[in-house]
């Protein structure tokens, strides 16, 4: 039983896809997220999506981090990964603008006050001005907050997004083919929305990242923050507390900052991408649960993705890595490792995505291909190994 | 501090109020759902509504139920209320049909299995086929299942509707006044799509209700089933087990059955009703979480309401009261006694809504009448003592 299950976590999800397997899976098979008629519109060239994510067991990081430093603010993090995980699903399909916006938050109210729910839902609304100025216009039509103290340890952060969307602007990944190029966007860094640097965790195996990196004394002095049931051998079994210092390209950070860096969104340069060159993109896959491996679940034919060229990873994964001691390819498969959207691509279309991202601040590159092949696999060229998956 | 705060719970939401305070309230302020401008269509004529709620701590209830009988097909029930506790609020703002719907789920994977997953998700299916019987259609379009067992203790089951809706259909409230009548629908019985008796307890005061009727033994056997930071003077404090029986009408059913009756909804009486009488209809008020209070919310002005000829309480009320000790007038506060939708008309229009609630067995009757005054204020008229409310 790996590390990972031991903490009643799957990467995989396959109870949940046993679950919702007689649901209907929407009307393109292999797109990232699942679309369907426009039963709000009627228009038979339009889709409808909903769509549901959260910020998971990153509250705990935000909780832990403000009972340690006093720290509010942290909560409009939250507020940030919750909107993003949705945005970002939603940007692969090509919706990029006028969505709706619901929030469901449970809470302890024993543990978490009136001033933490101001701040993640007055964090939502300061994200969606932001995002606003860049041409993404999200309303926000309320939601649920619920005092279910019995149910939840701390605090759940949840969303969902509706979009109504025109089928000739929508994305399937139907079209992903041998041939074509993948281009990675940096999920680090400082790009022009962002006000500080990003370690690049993002929201995916948070985890894994909190038990790995932190140490006992959190399951000492904060009990609520971890199921009891968990074997102490996979509860906090870092070596380090949120306000140790970790130095990133010289600078010190601390690493609750780095844990808690919210999910960067690319949505202001997906938005202008899709608007100034609709035609390049041939698929997109965001990153998330799955890290390097999530694209196998959308390809539409058995072909072969090389990445061979990816993103040094950004020292948030090092730090992991160096505390739990998992190899390599548990990283790839859990965190997304240096980048969280991919845009497959012909070969000589990669410039004007790199050049637009460029233009936000974000890295991007080339970081592999797609070749043909009998049957759908994957490997990751890593500088000393490589790493195959088949499926 | 009321036995209610105690454990964490609020009837009123003030901090909730207060942390939404800053949020656009939607276009009309005294509707009972919150209506945006048509974002998704850019139809004057039409309005958006996105909806979120859940089956808060009853899902407690039935974790308790199926460790102690094995019956997993309890989970649908559940499925049920988070449908319920969203389409009955739609409907008090006139919404019947073409609604989308998204799941949230977050589940402690530890302790719940992926049967009960899909016991969920198909109790949520099945249930949207019986309502399409009814003319009212809900779309279910997938959503989100997390593993975050160190968040959740056993399992939250949210969900969140979306409704494009005309103009010219909606209840905003606006129109409730003095000289109007009160319809209430009843909350219990067996109607005529309900399978089995139906307890009238809904989704709302769970907390209350399983805490004040159920023993220790649950505090000893499942600490999962409540926060630990509780005084255990307000931890079960009851005298019964789920699988006790209690008699109503002279049919014994267990306490667990009772408590667990899935909420019921009002879809089908309030469909064929805005069918066929769309003008009766004034206002409407979904008796949920503030119980008989609740419409005090949503009245447009200064006026008196007076419920002079409210339903018995059902047994189960009585049930949770002998347990409890609490008062009339905090029961009245926090559960329904015995209606949980009511229908504000003029008295001349009052028999036509009882003779279709008839036909699909809910019984009703009117439980009171709107009186002019200077205040909004609320007399609850019971058999031996009168209760007032001012706001």
């Amino acid at each position: 039983m790996s590390i990972y299950a031991r903490r009643g976590v799957s990467a995989q999800k396959e109870e949940v896809h046993q679950a919702i397997r007689q649901l209907d899976q929407g009307l393109y098979p292999h797109a990232f997220c699942k679309m369907y008629p426009d039963f709000a519109g009627g228009d038979p060239n339009f889709v409808n999506i909903m769509h549901a994510d959260g910020a998971g067991t990153k509250s705990i990081l935000a909780y832990l981090y403000w009972k340690e430093t006093g720290d509010v603010s942290v909560w409009k993090g939250i507020a940030r990964d919750a909107v993003a995980m949705n945005l970002d699903d939603l940007l692969c399909v090509g919706v990029t603008d006028n969505l709706l916006f619901s929030s469901t938050i449970d809470r302890n109210k024993l543990l978490i006050g009136g001033d933490i729910l101001e701040a993640v839902i007055e964090g939502t609304r300061e994200y969606f001005q932001l995002l606003a100025e860049y041409g993404v216009n999200i309303q926000y039509l309320g939601g649920e907050t619920a005092d279910v103290g019995d149910v939840v340890r701390t605090i759940a952060v949840n969303g969902t997004m509706m979009a109504r969307w025109p089928k000739s602007k929508i994305i399937t990944n139907q079209a992903i083919a041998a041939g074509q190029v993948i281009v990675g966007l940096a999920s680090s860094g400082t790009c022009a929305y962002e006000p500080s640097y990003n370690s690049g965790l993002g929201s995916n195996g948070l985890t894994s990242a909190r038990h790995d990196v932190l140490s006992k004394h959190y399951a000492t002095h904060y009990p609520e923050s971890f199921e009891p049931g968990l074997s102490e051998e996979v509860v906090y079994v870092g070596h380090h507390r949120l306000t140790d210092n970790y130095t990133v390209d010289g600078i010190e950070h601390s690493i609750g900052q780095l844990l808690l860096s919210p999910t960067r969104t690319y949505a202001p340069v997906i938005c202008q991408l899709l608007r100034e060159h609709p035609d390049v993109v041939k698929g997109m896959i965001h990153c998330s649960g799955g890290g390097q491996t999530k694209c196998m679940k959308y390809l539409p034919g058995p072909m072969k993705v090389v990445k061979d060229n990816l993103f040094p990873p950004p020292p948030i994964f090092s730090l992991i890595q160096q505390n739990s001691g998992a190899d390599d390819r548990e990283m790839y498969q859990v965190f997304n490792m240096g980048h969280r959207m991919e845009i497959f691509a012909e070969e000589t279309a990669a410039g004007k995505i790199i050049d637009l991202a460029a233009q936000f601040g974000v890295d991007a590159k080339v970081v592999g291909k797609v070749q043909p092949s009998d049957k759908k696999e994957l490997t990751l060229q890593l500088p000393e190994k490589s790493i195959h998956f088949e499926y």
